[in-house]
Order: structure tokens, then C-alpha cells, then sequence
């Protein structure tokens, strides 16, 4: 299958290049930047230096067309609103890395984004492609909206216990950690090492866009409206997401154990290489899945408070990003969902 | 005023050598160690160098009667709990950094601490040193129980707001972060560079023994039993600990307003200079305190799901530990509380 | 193709397994561990969690023989000189990563790792595997020494240039840099977080046991005694090394412009996949060899004091460790040498 | 005393902030900035809230006349060269931190720094502030040009050897390594957080604008033209500089021992409290004069090779900029030199 990259200088982009270069039915075909068409790659990132060797090509949809079956974007904002109906209409395949096709509503993504929304008869083709719990719909699917970073994280160590009803959905509080990736590779005094190295900081407090793509997921599993506080942070590291999740446990930690926990956790993913469960007592750590597409769950129930703690890891450029999207091309074409992607994470 | 520090050798030792010796009315005049006794200190520390050559003192209570006038703990746990009643005996003023005489109750502090505890007799003399909140207490005193870093943080940033009762205190969730050092100088696989190094990890989940500290002087504001869920986590940085607190307002967003929140806490502090209320809007990070003594606090209100987000920082070593222990001796001695203590944090 | 790993618990073994899993022809049949033996390996190394799900075995020459076809040894020094000649008469391919068949002179080796040496009859077995310079050698071995990690970033910068006569082999300088996980799992306070991090040290100057490993084979290229300057350093990273290489050039900068070096260096590793010559004015970083097995080099001339600066890095646990033992096995077994290896670095 | 401080947004203005808060003879009338001026300086630090109040001063001599007696300049290239010459017409006396008048020679810093040099006559007028060697041309002095961060550390660890004349100057090697905030503080992908975390990279390989800056004070103590090899390289931390330096014992390491090399050194340095020279077998690490004025000096003499390594450090925002030009502006004074600037190192 040839593959297609909107947006290859980027982080989503370049990790993107890195994971399919491992996998078995794909070829990168081309490689695409607005900013740097003409440009060998390596010139921008040396460490694809004679593995890499071709120019970037510009945004140019027949090309793409020529050159491609499947098309990923990995891009800013608005990019993927404009593009995706013109691909499509191509007859392409298309996977979204951005945030423009995740949410359901034009109007809470202007509200939230900031921005423009897409085309309302667009949104509604995006299937949401969570895997290990939208697999069914990625299946065969032509258009996927890959979901964000945090929202990945946070709806794996949510979905089971609100599913199964057995946390208060008026209660989630998810304190979300980041590396300083997600950013970007764009420049700013946010992302400078000076500020960052040896620093934490809390940021778009109450107002990160991520908050209405988590909501209107776990508002579906739930079955009717959920509001959640969700707070990111900046850590001092450069890949890794962590979101510490608590909430109330219906009836009281009496209800239901840890154990209950993990075993309703186990069952929920059963089959699905790419969630892994810690056992009682033991929590993940961001550094245990660097480098991989696998999210690690850890959970903790406190008999005095009568709350879960909910640890989910992700490494946020691959099951956050182009781990997953890769994920959802092998689900759309009916390959085995880990294909190319069983990279051992990098320890330490 | 002459002082002997007990523990130097370890983090907070040294870090009060650090301030001491810019404090205008104290002189060290014994470094003691049990580990190392008889070498210079500057052999472990070699950034002491030239600035302090005397060579460490062992632990004994007859030398440091001769030597200081006050002593200073900052020692393992279980320390303290025996040495405190001999140099109280020896007429010596102390201030514990250990968390030997932070409870009140025995039986409490055996059940988190797993340890011995002191004897009750002693445990009733300590007074708790949280300088803004105790500062009355504080002068005059002659034996001080200094706060743990979390719980100085903690506390601080959540006081003002369960005093004035705008909280709902069953509501409280705090998730907090720390550098590595504050685990001290031992070795251990949990403080190795590579380990800890591109990492996030949460620890001690639902067991810190912060947790009683914290809800005992809550408890003690808000004139009620307060429970809270409190998670600690490692970042990858040597300094600094940030608590991210969560909370239900009273009678919803709608009652009181993030203005409201700022004026109150800035009132609650008013003439206090170590801590700073940031202005609507904007959060500390813990950079902004690194190597002072300041806590800086931040509060964002959330309309849509009626919490209050507090986001509070210190230098764990500093206002954490060594800092606050010498606010502390400044606020026994009727001293201006910021004598010697007004270090600009080390920026960037 | 059946492998052991002995020292699976060490960063090294760990690299192993994680590089193996992804070799197409080898299958790890037994992790070996003396200090761990009956546990899972994910309980130490939780990112292996349903990965590796086997127990560790005890070190068995007997068991590996059922095994296993070749054995790799990640063990610290003096462990492999005793099991290395029961591997071999047990009829198992060995490669060993520790540094105990290295020297061929055992008088050079006790000088310099103040350990008992390994038998010189097996000394004299040992094939020192630098892949790129002594391939021919490694190909149908049964036992190879694998380089060291230093070594091997400065002699694959140096030996263009030594076996060309183009630098003056008195004058060369070797000033060398490396992440913490060169040091290994074990804990002392020369790895813990708060003294590595924000800080860099020098250490073993002079004294470094990498030195006699270097000079060996530089005179053995020179075809006289070379002695070199040779300094580590310690840079708060977890993985990466650098050498910084400097050296005059035969007959003054006039005589060998910055392009004729580069010219010769593609030329000496032409065909060699992992060996990548940067354009001039370029000169590589640490991370764009992050979790690869490249060494990626590159070179300028200075015609101001007619001095050449080399820059050559790898990741130490891959080129400088686990990634070229596999190498070693590849071409031990006639395999092209970058089977399994294909890994393109982790950037960023 | 009152100073003004150009500059005030960037790091080396904030550092002169931080470190006269302390000074006990000098007051900070006027705080200015060409690009944020109006603002106050908290908005863009906010480790300065409520230490800082007043708002940012635009660049005009007439108000620094009025307000101040000393301006310090820490501003980038080209700008002191417009200035200065107005400053000093104005009776104010000048530090300069920038290096506009470092280099004696206009064609030479043309050469370097790529940029128009200073007027050659207020070039002459510039007395090079290097405290240790250069201090009695400072102390009544009007015009200072503070020495560079990578001069200072080198140059320090030099001039003794050279100037005793038991190194061989041609051979001088200086190996650098700096901390990322010597960058200052405006953003490009060279210091983006997620490019320099966990690498380590060369640059500027022979074309530093410091190595005139190094050569020509060397060339002054050594009586004749020196030219080095001078490498500078990033490492992932944010404050430090450490310079190693190899040269080759006049007459061979027989000639002259360790212990002789750091007799020497304790000799030269004699009464200056800011450099200090480790005993025999200890070299200093970064870390050790965090936060201060140190400039800590190791050495070691090889046998086997003839050569001297001298490992020199310093933080770069303080003895390499801004303790430094304090420490100049007590010289010009008169005052002790260490006044204000006793600062233990902040460890860990």
C-alpha cells in the first residue's frame, strides 16, 4: 500500500515516517511539507539521513492521487478541514491526526478551537478512530479522525468503569501531564529549553480543546452528558503522557474492589495487545512505554475517600499520534491491528 | 546566635548550610554528621569548598550544649523522636525537619510512618511551623516541628479557602508533584538518572505519609474531619513540588468568582511575604520559586463544572524544608520573618 | 536461531531483548540472571509486561546448552572470563559485551581493570568484533568480543584517518562524552538524579579502562605504538555518546581540505550501512542516532592550526552494545549485517 | 550607588536583577528594556512579582543620567557600540557585558562577529574586566567590557600555566561545553526543549566569535602570537560551563607534576576567593558553583602521554556574565570584591 504524509516536518509527521519505515505492507511514497517543498528531508532531520533520501513534495492533491492509496495528516489546524473533501473526492483514503474532524458539533469546535470549523457533511463521515473501542467502525472505514493525545489516554482508563457504571461520571477530575512534543516543533518561549528544563507548569486551565473531545466520547459510553475537570501540565521530558484520573466509586469503595477494578479493566481489553493492566499495586510509568503504541493502566481504590485513582500512560507521538494511526490503517484494511507497530518501548 | 545542623550531609543539612550562612544574625558553629563524622564536609560537598572547612561534628548532645545555642533536625525518620527530649533537656532550642513530631497522635503516626513514634509527652510540646498559618504560635516557642514540603504546599494554597468555608471539604483532591530531591541523598534504584530521567511516575498512591499532616491541620481550620485523596508524583527535575488542588464551591461557580477567590487569599495573606497571589488568569510554575523561599498560588474557577482549580508552589528544599525552618528560628526570635531568607529565586 | 541472554536484568541484556524481538531469524529462549533467577523479567522492567512473560533462569552452563545455540553475555567484568571456555566447549557461539576478552595482553588488562584477567588461551580465541573494520574476521567466528561503547564511537571516527597516514598519530586528543546508562543499572550516588542532573563532570581521566581498548587497535591500524589522550565526561542524558576528536593533519591544513576527509571516510565505509559520513559543514548530534545502531560522523578542518575535528556518535547500548553484538551475529552467521536493525533513531 | 540595568529582559539582565537585590552598596534605579519598555518586568518573570514593581524603561541616556550612576549593558551585539560612547559623554560609568568591546582589534571582531565594530577610539578606552588577572587595571576605571562566558572559564584555567611558561601554547586544546540558557533567551529551533533534552551536539566548530576573545589575552600573557583549537559544544542543561583543556608539559610530564601544577595555580590565585583549585585527584563538575560566582579549577598531568588536562567551571550567568561585571563594578569601586556576591552554590 503507498502511503502519503501531509505535514512530514512536524513531530506527527516525522514519527510517522519513522514507524511505517518498520512496516511490512506499507511504502512512504511521499513525503509532504508546504514549508520545505524541495527539500530533501534529511536536511531538516539528519537522523533520516541516507534512509530518507527523497524530497519533500508540496501539497498538491493529484499528486497525491498519483503517487498514493492512503493519505495521513499530521498537520495544524484548518490544514485538514480544507483538504480532507478534496481527497476524498479523490477516491483516497484519508487518516486525520488533527483535531479538525474529532468533534461531532461545528459549533463546539469553534468554540473550543478557536477557529473555523470543517464542513458539517465532512464531520459527519469522520469515524472516531479509538481502536480498542471503535475498532468495529475503523473496520472498512475510508476517513478516520485519529484521536488526540490526552483524549486517548484519558478514555482508556475511563471507558471501562464508565461503561460498567461503576464510577460517579459526575465526579472525574483528570490531572493530565504531558511532554514537551505535543507541542510541537514550532518555536516559542513555551517550548524553550531554558524555561522548560528543571520547570512544571499548569496550562489552558479549564480551556484546553481537548476537553469537548473527551466529554463527547464518555457523554456516548454513558449514555447521557458528561462534564469533566481536565487540567494539563508541562513536564520537563520530552515524550509521555500521563492523566491521573479519580473519581467516586458508585456505592463507596465497599462496592468494589481493586481487584474488581482490574479485573473489569482486563476483560474490557481483552484480545487488545496495545492496553496492558498492571496488577494490584503497581502503577505505570511514563518511561514503560517510550517509544511504543502501547497504553498502560494502573488502578487504585482508597477504602478512606472512597475513590479510584486511574493512572493511564501513553508515549502522546505514537498511541497518541502516529502509533494509533497506523493502528487504524491496519484496522480499515482488515490487518491485525499490531502490524508493524510490536516495537519493544525503549528502556531506559 | 549560634546553630548546629544535624544531618548535614543530606539534602536539607546542606541546604540550610546554603542559607545560613547568608543570615545575618546566625552563625553555624557545628556541622554534624553520624555517617561521616571527623571529615570535612566539603569532601561530600565540594561546593563547599573554601566556604565552610570545618569538619563534622558526631551526633552529641553534651558538644552541640557547647556549641549552639539552637539546633536544627534534618534527619531519617525515628531521629529525632529520640534525640529531641535530651537537647530540649540541655535547655537547647530545636527545629525538627523530620516528621517525627508533625502528628499529634501516636498511634496515627505509627500507622503511616511505619515507625516507632515519639513519646507523647514531647509530641505535645511541639508547635507545628507552618509560618503564616502558626506564626503566633511559633514566637516564642522553643521547639518547633517543621511542615513537610507536600503539606506546606498543600496547605497553603488550600487554607484560606476551607477557613472561609467557600470549599466543600469532602470534595478536596490534590495532586501533587515533586522533584527527585526530595527523596533525599540516599541511592536507590527510584532516584537513578536513567530511571527517572524522560519519565513521570506516580508513587505512595493513597499511603504518603503527607496525608495525615495534611488532613490534620485541615481538619483543625475547618473545625471538622476532612479526608482528601492526595497523589504524589516524581518529575523528572531536582527541585521543586507543585500541587494541583480540586474542589467543589460552595454553592457552585456561580458564588463566588476566581476575582472573588484572588481577593480572599491575598487578604488571608496580606503582609506575608513569602506568599504570592498571582494575578486572574495566570498560574506559578515551580521555576518561579526555585532556590527562595516564596510559595506562589494560583486559582482558576470553572463555570462549566462548578471547581475550583488551585495550583500552589514552593522549592521543596527551601520553603519545603530548610527555608521555612529558619522562618521559623526568625519568628521564635521576634525577628523580622524574612531576616537572611530574601534569596530572588535563581531564574532561569 | 536459538539465543541465551546472561545479565538480562542489566541495561545491556534489557537492549538485547528489546532489539532481538524484532530479529527475524533469532528467538530468545532463555533469560538468564544470577541476582534474579525464578522471578518474571517484568517484574523488574515493567515495560516488558506481556512481552516477555518467561522467568529469569540461573546461570546454567548445562541449561544453555539445551537452550540455546548462542549465548550473549552482558555480565560485568570477570564473570565472562570464567564462563566463556565452558560455553565454548559446550559447542556455544558466544558474544561476549563485557570488556574481559577485549586486550589481548592480560598483563594490560589487570593494569587497567584491576581484575584477575581471562585465561590467555581464550584470549587469543576472542574475535574483536568492530564490525565495520574487522568484519571479514567476525564472519564464521564462534566467539566474538564485543567492543566497548567509547571505543567504538572514537575508533570508527579515527581509523579513516589513522590507516590513511593523514593525521599525526602523537597528537590525537579524544575528549568523550556519554549519557548515564553507559554506567549501567547499579546504584551509587554517581547516578543519582539530583547529583547528575543540570550538571556535567568529568571522571576517570587519564584512568579510563577504555583507553588501552582504544590504543590496541589504532596501533594495530597504525602498524606502530600509538598513545592517546583520552577523557570521559558525564552529561545528564540517559542515552548517547560523543567523541570529540582532535588530531593534526599530515603535512599541514593545506595538504587535506575539510572535503578530501569527508571524501575519505565515504570511500573507507562505502557500502557499510551503519557508518554515516555527514556533508560538510554538518557535524551530527547524540539524538540522531537515538535507539539506532548508526554511527553517524562528520569532519572539519581548521587551516587557522591545521587541526582536524572529528565528531563521532552512536547510542551506547545499541552501536555501543546490544545493537552491533547483533550485528556481530549477522555476520558470524553470514546474515546481512543489518538484519533486525533497520531501526530508524527515535527523533526527537 | 544607583544602576541601571540595559537589557533587563534577557537572561543576563535578570541575573544582574537577582544578584544586586543583594547588593548591599547598590540600588536598581532603572530597569530597561528597547522592546517590552512600559511593562512591568513581572509580566514577562514572574519570579520577580512583588520583588520587582516598577515598569520597564525605554533606552535613553538622558533618563539613565538622571537616574543612575552605573549602567550595566547586557544587550545584544551592536548595541553597546552605539551606546557606550553616549554613556560614557554622559559621565556614567559603563560595564558592558556584551562583547562589542572585547576584541582590541575593529578588523577582528568585523572578521568574527560578522558585524560593524565599535569606534576604534572607545575600543582603546575599554579596560577587559577578567577580575583575577586584570583587576588592578579595573579598580578606578570608568569603562569595563566584562569577558565572555567561555573566555572566562578558559582563561582562568590557562593563564597561570602559560603565563609560568610550562605549557607549549601551540598545543592548547579547549574542549567547551555550555548550558543552553548561554543562548539567551530568544526562541529558534536550536534551543526548542524537545531538540535539546537528551542530546548533545557540537557547534560553531572554528568559527566561535570567543576564540579571538580567548587568543588575544593569551597572546598578552604569553609574550607572543598563541592560536588555539577552541570547540564548543550544547549540552542539556541549562546553566554551566565547563572548558577542558589539554596542552603538553613543557619538557614533559617529568618536568612538572601534578601537585606542582596545582601549587602553581593556588599560588597565581592567592587571595582571590572566587577561583578555587581542587586537590590532587578531584575535578570539579558544573554543579559545584551553581548560582555563584566560583570559577572552580581541577588538574591532572599524564605520564604516559606528557599532556596537562585542565577542567575549568563556571556558571554562565554568573561568573560568566553577571557576577562577574559585579564583581568588576566593586573593583572600579574600590570595594572588596566579593561584596554582594557570596553566594554559596545552590546544590543539588
Amino acid at each position: 500500500m503507498r502511503a502519503a504524509i501531509v505535514g512530514s516536518t512536524g513531530y506527527g509527521g516525522v514519527e510517522l515516517i519513522r514507524l511505517l519505515q518498520a512496516h511490512p505492507y506499507v511504502d512512504i511514497t511521499s513525503v509532504i511539507s508546504s514549508s520545505s517543498a524541495g527539500a530533501p528531508i534529511a536536511d531538516g532531520y539528519p537522523h533520516l539521513s541516507e534512509i530518507r533520501t527523497d524530497a519533500l513534495d508540496a501539497v498538491d492533491v493529484a499528486l497525491m492521487k498519483e503517487k498514493a492509496d492512503v493519505v495521513f495528516l499530521a498537520t495544524p489546524h484548518g490544514v485538514a478541514a480544507k483538504l480532507v473533501p478534496q481527497l476524498l473526492e479523490a477516491g483516497l483514503k484519508v487518516i486525520d491526526l488533527s483535531g479538525d474532524f474529532r468533534l461531532r458539533s461545528a459549533a463546539e469546535y469553534e468554540a473550543w478551537y478557536k477557529h473555523a470549523p470543517a464542513d458539517e457533511a465532512y464531520l459527519a463521515k469522520a469515524v472516531y478512530g479509538l481502536c480498542e473501542v471503535y475498532g468495529d467502525r475503523v473496520h472498512g472505514a475510508d476517513f478516520i479522525s485519529n484521536p488526540g493525545c490526552y483524549p486517548t489516554a484519558t478514555l482508556l482508563g475511563l471507558i471501562p468503569a464508565v461503561a460498567a457504571g461503576w464510577i460517579d461520571p459526575a465526579t472525574i477530575i483528570v490531572d493530565a501531564k504531558s511532554g514537551v512534543s505535543g507541542a510541537g516543533r514550532g518555536v516559542s518561549l513555551g517550548v524553550h529549553y531554558s524555561e522548560v528544563n528543571e520547570n512544571l507548569s499548569a496550562y489552558k486551565v479549564n480551556r484546553h480543546q481537548h476537553i469537548p473531545e473527551i466529554e463527547q466520547t464518555l457523554s456516548d459510553v454513558a449514555g447521557s452528558k458528561i462534564v469533566t475537570t481536565f487540567t494539563t501540565h508541562l513536564v520537563p521530558m520530552t515524550r509521555g503522557i500521563m492523566s491521573t484520573i479519580y473519581a467516586s466509586v458508585m456505592g463507596g469503595a465497599g462496592a468494589r474492589s481493586e481487584a474488581d477494578f482490574i479485573a473489569l479493566y482486563r476483560d474490557y481489553y481483552k484480545g487488545r495487545r496495545f492496553v496492558r493492566i498492571r496488577p494490584q499495586g503497581k502503577l505505570p510509568a511514563t518511561k514503560e512505554v517510550w517509544g511504543s503504541n502501547y497504553c498502560d493502566i494502573g488502578l487504585a481504590v482508597d477504602a478512606r475517600t472512597g475513590r479510584v485513582t486511574i493512572v493511564s500512560v501513553i508515549d502522546n507521538l505514537v498511541k497518541g499520534a502516529a502509533g494509533q494511526a497506523i493502528q487504524n490503517l491496519n484496522l480499515m484494511m482488515g490487518w491485525d491491528e499490531t502490524t508493524g507497530l510490536q516495537f519493544v518501548p525503549a528502556y531506559p
